[in-house]
């Protein structure tokens, strides 16, 4: 299941002696620890243990926290099998470096997180399309609006060792899985051993009801990987993110995180646990939604009134994404240089296919930008597309 | 000079649309930034663009302070080669991916610090000697106290894709390489074209005086990582270090480091900031630094009057560490348990080498306990080293 370098994978013995330190009476001279006096005194008034290097799973009563919430949503994670992250880029990271060799087979959605693709492919990952995974005898092999099936995916599919997706309100295209779809896909890696990566930064936004059980909750017996993020719900400059995941890995995945960190920004975790714990946290959560629904639902009159003849789109029910499909489907990376310089940016679709891109695609964020410049971006997006058809059909024309 | 899996590293299309997405009236679809308005309002009162995405790299202004410092130690490192990392051992994680296949060789300490062995044996590291990189004609092979030099070292180090040390107060040995020994590093880097990885955590921590430019600023014309941390000047808890390159290398570790994280803390950037730059820095490091020494001579004395008759050791200049050899050689990791029982922790010097390890070698962090616990674990200490020598020598005697 592992990829060929966890051969030399051995737990730090400091990882065996840590856990002991904090037993009373002991006398440490094991670790490389500062004494805990010249450390500085900081106005935020933390504990002392914030400044302190800190257990690499993370905090015990945000890990706490956390496995209580994942609970909530059917997903069997006690505390210790909860591990605190520098971000959930990070996940990703240790996930590639845990399973993937040069040519693992690895099922992702076409088009999938531009910045998971980056990370896989390092590691040497051969992309196949989750979409087979999510199809079963009798249902359409569809799994997201946007996404096209791959001739040969039903084969190499079966054969990804690891499947990394993000069904509830994907980046870039908004899709949001049915019950059904995730069904297939928990049941499909079940059988095939697949190791599934359910990565769910934005099932908080949620704008209007929609299927999200996690799918990791149907996985009782198989490899998972579940991770969230608190920079759309908290702060992105924190850099803090979780996952947890089955027994089988856990361990694993703790050993990789020593060695690429340590352990996670106590500060960001003290912090976090303060603003998650506290009793307005659901009411925080729910003016999120509300703001993001409202900025979703003036984007949504923005594009109809400016870009609507140009273009078509799902109203995304939930996540910070547009997905624009251009009725002309010309390759819009080709665009973006005059944008920029016409003081608008945008992500090309076609750079978040994991092989050959559609052509014709632009994923837009609403949740930045305010009302006025929103307008004007479109309205020169617009322009820019018009010029460029009315370029192209001169160049036929000649 | 790079690992295979750069083949396949490619900048994220992201990095080059964030770049202008700053500038004045540029209106950006492009990012998935969260709106800042419902950013939670926090009561440390940090500047805003602190809780949002920020830049690979860091923040400019910690980098060209950062940048201040290394200039002033005769290292070539511009602002836009200096980047901030999450925590020093994240460099470590980013130069081993960066260059690291299986087989390929990396000159190492003998012993050196465990949790870099860790890494660079998971990507895959064939461990050489970098005693013979630090040994020109006419000298010793001695590079460091405690260090023996290997048979074949001279051939396979010159090999060596990075050659990765501690040169200042080395993690386990507190061993400082003279200024001789360090140019002849650099010599033999620049000849054989190795990455020279000058790890430098411990630079401020000085208790006497003695040779301490890094070898990284004779490195006028090859590849170079430097790196240094605030874990030992600020606090660990942050998780927050940096490090500067050469031109050659710079661009893809920052890419690297995008696909690792996004980022670092930018709260950790914003408070570390605060501190280095206030008019009390250089008093605190000052303080930080006799409040160390005072630590060190106090675990001298205690070593003196309990263990003294068992072990011998050089008296660190600076560092957290003490090295410590028994007068009989046998394998500390077997009196670990015991140890441990008896409410006294310890590191066993043999995990520290990347190879067969030389026995009877103990290394003691002497910054954490206090005056009473340092008594009393060196006591226990030394009253289990005598039980011990006596079972062996009854055991023999059989």
């Amino acid at each position: 299941m592992f990829s060929q370098r966890v051969d030399g994978l051995r737990p730090s013995p400091i990882r065996a002696i840590l856990n002991v330190i904090d037993r009373p009476g002991m006398v440490s001279f094991a670790g490389g620890l500062p004494a805990n006096d010249p450390l500085p005194y900081w106005e935020g008034s933390v504990p002392p243990a914030t400044l302190q290097y800190g257990p690499t799973e993370g905090d015990a009563d945000l890990r706490a926290a956390i496995s209580a919430n994942l609970t909530d949503l059917g997903i069997d994670a006690p505390p210790e099998r909860v591990m605190i992250l520098s971000g959930s880029q990070q996940g990703i990271d240790l996930a590639a470096k845990l399973f993937i060799d040069r040519g693992t087979p690895v099922a992702v959605e076409h088009p999938t997180y531009l910045a998971a693709l980056q990370v896989l492919r390092f590691y040497g990952a051969e992309f196949t399309d989750i979409a087979s995974l999510a199809t079963d005898p009798g249902r359409s092999p569809r799994m997201h609006p946007g996404t096209t099936p791959r001739g040969a995916g039903g084969t190499l599919a079966n054969q990804a060792r690891l499947a990394y997706l993000v069904p509830t309100f994907a980046n870039p295209t908004g899709a949001c899985a049915t019950e059904a779809e995730r069904d297939t896909i928990a049941l499909n890696c079940l059988r095939n051993r697949t190791v599934l990566f359910e990565d769910d930064p934005y099932r908080e936004l949620t704008y209007d009801p929609c299927d999200r059980t996690p799918i990791t909750s149907r996985m009782t017996d198989g490899p998972w990987i579940y991770q969230g993020s608190f920079s759309k719900t908290f702060a992105p400059g924190l850099r803090l993110g979780f996952l947890a995941a089955s027994e089988d890995l856990f361990t694993q995945l703790a050993i990789v995180k020593q060695a690429t960190d340590l352990h996670s920004s106590r500060l960001s975790q003290h912090i976090v646990y303060q603003a998650i714990t506290s009793p307005a946290w659901p009411e925080q959560l729910g003016r999120l939604a509300d703001f993001y629904r409202s900025s979703r639902d003036a984007f949504e009159d923005a594009l109809c009134s400016n870009i609507g003849d140009l273009t078509t789109w799902h109203k995304p029910t939930g996540g910070l994404f547009y997905w624009l499909r251009l009725r002309d489907p010309l390759d819009t990376r080709d665009l973006l240089t005059t944008a920029i310089d016409r003081n608008v940016a945008f992500m090309p679709g076609e750079d978040f296919y994991p092989g050959q891109p559609e052509l014709g695609t632009m994923r837009l964020n609403f949740s930045h930008a305010d009302a006025a410049d929103t307008d004007r971006g479109l309205h020169t997006l617009a322009q820019i597309l018009r010029d460029w058809r009315h370029t192209i059909s001169a160049c036929t024309a000649r």
